[in-house]
């Protein structure tokens, strides 16, 4: 039965289905959250006389004996409950009657909803930014170990200057640390109170934002109310656009690995545990994990245009198609975590071969050191290259195989230090530590 | 184990989830249609030499009885088994032996999946078309119902010219025609028979393609064995791409549903059925069903772009990322099938309001009827426009509320004969009896 | 100024700059599609006494000499002239006075549009058509050419199977008839009159719309009135689709194009005007124009969620909105038919390397000959299939080069007159020259 | 002529048309960034010993004289000069020969348009955040204004709660502070120095990138060159990512004003600058210029994925697709600032209806007032709920019209203050002034 249920609906169990949808099954993600939702928004009742001292003691009993209950795995929405929200509050009411009841004052299930995925979605970016500092970490080790590995480096897919499995490496490093940028911006959207907000259009009851606000750890509040609603769909947005560049990054980074595997390449070797045979070919070991990895990621990419697509159009004020977003946002961390623990994986394991440029086929990704050379010693650049263009086409080029790259970032001098320095004062920035004490204190008090 | 698995091949549980995915799950989907196409191939086998008559025979027993299994829910993929193919592989080989081996003859596992995919996506295109016609048929019989129930007609959201529920239940019908148009360009890219290309490059075998495209009741073939292997995902695109429109279509009724229902518009009343309640708010009737419906049809207009998203820029020829195809594709015939089914509903009991236009504040609607008396009487068009402004900014305008329609498609001539005409001939087009009866002749054979 | 304009509206600079934004321009395309809409109009508006027979033959008059201005390149929208529609209103008034403000009879701004868009949106796609017609005969006839010159044949971009050029090639061509086959149902969506539709309400002249639909040569009408008007966008989201689909077999041949002209694969040979060089190495060959190619045709992808992006969740009923759609749309063709007649030029002067296979790198493409060799004599596949890879292992395999494919659409058998006659069959539908011929006796009747 | 173009090519104007595209167009947005990133190269071969002062000198001096020919609009680039890049190098060869020639010594192209892109994204996301900051003023103080103007609240369109333009205008004025922060994380991604990446593989010059980046006035610098390059297009995406998104909530606003326009709500009045009649409908007033907003905002929605369709898959290393990135970026710089423009502009002009609760209509929306009532009068609120139901039912039911809502955000306390400050405090996270400062001493210098 739902809470909102009259006496005289009967609904029919097709429209039940498609109502409910994947939202029983989505909601236990939430459960921890709709927990600690609760303890916030009781505390703040009772502080405002809505909830006695009594009523305050007794709640916090009960929720935190659901709370260990979810943590043991143990918590289920039972058969005709409708979601987690109505699932907590059976329970409250099944152990303290009346007081159960009146833990919904001053509040909607919209508020509910939005305050349990705004500790849900800063969760989740908590553990995306982990899982991508973990790669990170395996790209700057491989960077190092393999810095004097030469590698061909390529622009238009034709062989172009000396490049390095250093460089190669230590790049997606980098890049990990833009899309940690944007992780950033969407753990700050998700960091925010709306709690109290009620429907949309607050309470007449003279909530205290504040202190909720407080409690559960927030940066601070979304202040207006018709915008603290508005914020769903907008925070999922900004989430999904931060994991869809994470994912983009591990997309190239597996379409890389694919070419790099093919024989006409054959730059590195994945080990067997990340290749599989063919039905009908008995030579074959595809590299099908960066290929799934590739193709998981890229289809990631494809998230927030989802959400767009829901949300595109709607006048302000909720609407129940924003409920469709919770089976788009929660799998998706899923699957981003996964990639990132393969890719992590795959990395660690990877094998670069060695001496690829003694090969002379690539001759020619040497032709800058030569007109460099001429520059050196007073050929001015133009007529220094038109002079090397006219010994390749005579045959007179001789590759100069010393390479003496110095400067910041090149194969010389990586700079990893530089880039391990800047992720972690980009990871310092979300402010963790705060989250988890508040968190933590609201649970044990 | 897997089919091309090799003694010192060690695969670690994680990877080996990563790599299987969702394919078990989606692969039961395909059971029947491998079953057909173990069938097609095998009675070929036979006409050239590499199955004996014993052999075939044999091989019809037990694929007539792992089909009928499939029939009665009864067939499982077992635990450690990879696929269907699989599957049903090691069934036939467990009471055939060798004869079981010998079938995947002149066949790899890529032109399994291709003609798995194919017989898969052609069979729930077909029962797309008949939702959509069903939805079709409800849509005209309620305009047939209120063709004389008049309803104010808007343009940029304001009122504009005299409108009827005829004409814009009709209007949706008619829509339909165009989204089965679509359907039936992805249906004939479905409708092509793959197998005979194996991995993308064909066989040595003399495999008589011809006869399997014959049994299995295509069109006919994709010649050329490369183009029938790349004409994976371009099916899935197809097909996805005619469901996104027909998605459109409910989705934008849909949000008619939503407006119309709201009180400021006040057309239409839903059933108690298609209605819930609020937490907060005791007077609410909120039409979720109509909301649900928008959203999801709404989201599965990104299905394309995730296609898009996995194939872009990949090189001809098969990648692994193509098995990622199938979760794509797989969930959404369901989710559209659900969609339709439930929008049929939706508009079977969907009650409208009478005399609407009755009430003042539309009689502007009747403005051009004004301009187009004053042309009746010899007034030129852009001179009677300029007079009904006038009346109407000093107030001596009066609305001609006496309709005479009359043209083609217009409120007094729906046309809704012609449009049933057209849609049935459209659905004409599929040839479904030809699919139907060579399955049917494939089975029993 | 613009006919709907009231004496008491002073419309800001700005606010017109951005009302009209690029109509004008995108407005001259339609100019000789609203010549021919209205001479349709005005005839139907003759049979039905609204215009006399002396009004209508001096508009045919002027009508057929702004026509030929048209052609000539002469016509110009006017400054302070709203669009294209106003335009030659505007130029009828000027000559015949009062017979020019009658052709709006019976007619809105919406539906002329409409008529125009349905009209050129034909056009269009059929020159689109026509160029892809003219790159598949030159992939056709590459394919013949090349039928004997060897390619490897991946899969996961691993070497995998002896392919062809011709196999290459022809893949292609036959993957542009999928491609006319979504075209025809684009085609199909434009090939619908909804004249006579008015503001998407109709009228209560006593139109005759199967005559306009017969003069306009139109395969039948959009019956319904707010079915027609909802057509709007709906047309233009059908033809970008078709086009993305296009668009995307360019693209993927594309990139094997810059993926085989790489020093690693090195392929095939681009002549120099479809290469350029680099500002910095002297020895690159880049090839931008495959490249770009690829990138303008994945662009285009996008295409289709732009129109997604105007229309969701927009209710039914004309919204200025779909002004918009018009930019999107026209320059797509342009871009479309820009990128075929490219594409074209590339592959008639691309150059293939020949004798690749004898590189002992690509012995392994031929284990599945081998293994078939032994099924041949009796081994059961799975078996052959183990032992081949033992051979392989141990190096006992040799290469059986002597390639026998016979099947329809192997290397030995490409097929290309069936696909040519099939791409002949599905251009047929279209019944281009009934359009032809109506638009040709409208303009000189 | 192109300064990599050699003696031996010819290249047909049609390929040259196809590769420059909208290239030279584009790069006229580019010419003073471009001076900028030759101020701040030259600048630093100086340092090392690639120029002499002298050559500095002479450098600085045309190059200031280049800067102010752009400032006052006469920069071109001329006829048969491919880029901007080039065409400031043939100024500089024009006046000063081999030192001209000198200035690209350790540099390519590729680091050329990348910092001119930096530099170009930076300085348009800082007019885009100033634009949105008026947008913001304009609600902030229509807010205020209104702040004792009540509206409908709506849920599921549904009459829900009291609203107001207060909480209504405010709402999108907190929503733009989220926008915000997504600019500053694609600003962030901009203001990285990817100069002296060469062509993504460096220089063996010894380059001093730190100068170069402090006197660009760079947060830092890209340090691993494979990454500066790969930095191209993620820059881009992250850019538009952040404009769509500010897209999105212009978009939702424009939504929510052609609905209020409705005379169905009637809500707000539109000044007929902002309106447009129609060519058939003499009573017309539409909301043209809302429409337009929303139909331009929403297809800026798509902008990301038309970057994400030219770079996936790519393998990393330049591709000559990156040059398209350009047209897709640079137009929805002006685009968004021009929408933002009108967005202002209407909202500065827009005029709200006074007492709209005063309609009984509109009782039902202190429903939960009434609840609340019961609720501090000791009421579980579960039974109050049913309660007031109850009366609804029966018509006992009278609105408690009196509103006492305090609690932060709420009708009563907009606390538009506090979220005025949270914009300052996010606007001062971008250092704009110390760009500035850099950028005018490197000029001046």
């Amino acid at each position: 039965m739902k809470l909102w249920q009259k006496e005289n609906t009967v609904t029919s169990e097709k429209i039940e289905r498609f109502t409910v949808g994947r939202d029983r099954e989505m909601d236990l993600f939430l459960a921890e959250f709709d927990v600690l939702g609760n303890l916030a928004h009781a505390t703040m009742l009772e502080t405002i006389g809505l909830l006695t001292a009594d009523d305050l003691s007794a709640l916090k009993v009960e929720l935190f004996s659901i709370y260990k209950e979810i943590q043991l795995g143990n918590f289920i929405i039972e058969e005709g409950v409708e979601d987690v929200h109505s699932q907590v509050e059976l329970m409250l009411t099944r152990k303290l009657g009346d007081v159960g009841k009146k833990i919904h004052s001053g509040r909607s299930r919209n508020d509910q909803v939005l305050v349990d995925m705004k500790l849900y979605t800063r969760d989740r970016l908590f553990q995306v930014v982990r899982a991508a500092e973990k790669l990170f970490d395996v790209l700057i080790s491989q960077s190092e170990k393999h810095k004097n590995d030469l590698l061909p480096g390529y622009t238009h897919l034709q062989i172009a200057m000396p490049s390095s499995f250093g460089l190669w490496f230590g790049a997606y490093a980098e890049a990990l640390i833009d899309d940690v940028i944007q992780l950033n911006a969407a753990y700050r959207l998700a960091n925010r109170n709306p709690l109290g907000s009620g429907a949309g259009y607050g309470s007449s009851f003279p909530l205290n934002r504040t202190l909720t606000t407080e409690l559960l750890g927030f940066e601070g509040m979304h202040h207006n109310v018709v915008y603290a609603q508005m914020s769903r769909g907008r925070t999922e947005q900004a989430a999904l656009t931060a994991i869809a560049s994470l994912a983009a990054t591990v997309s190239r980074l597996a379409m890389d690995v694919c070419l790099y595997n093919s024989q006409n390449f054959s730059f590195i070797v994945l080990p067997d545990d990340l290749t599989t045979g063919s039905s009908i070919m008995p030579h074959k070991k595809n590299p099908d994990v960066a290929e799934l990895l590739r193709a998981k990621t890229n289809r990631m990419k494809a998230l927030p245009m989802e959400v767009t697509m829901v949300l595109s159009n709607l006048p302000s004020g909720y609407h129940r198609d924003m409920q469709l977003l919770k089976e788009i946002l929660m799998p998706a961390f899923d699957e981003i975590l996964d990639c990132l623990d393969v890719a992590t994986f795959m990395l660690e394991n990877i094998r670069v071969k060695e001496n690829l440029l003694a090969d002379t086929k690539y001759d020619l990704l040497f032709s800058v050191e030569r007109v460099n050379e001429l520059v050196i010693n007073g050929v001015p650049f133009r007529d220094a290259y038109r002079q090397v263009g006219a010994e390749i086409g005579d045959g007179s080029y001789t590759a100069p195989r010393d390479l003496k790259h110095t400067h910041e970032g090149s194969i010389g001098n990586l700079q990893n230090d530089l880039i391990k320095a800047r992720m972690d004062q980009e990871l310092a920035r979300f402010g963790f530590e705060k989250v988890e004490k508040a968190l933590s204190d609201l649970i044990v008090s």
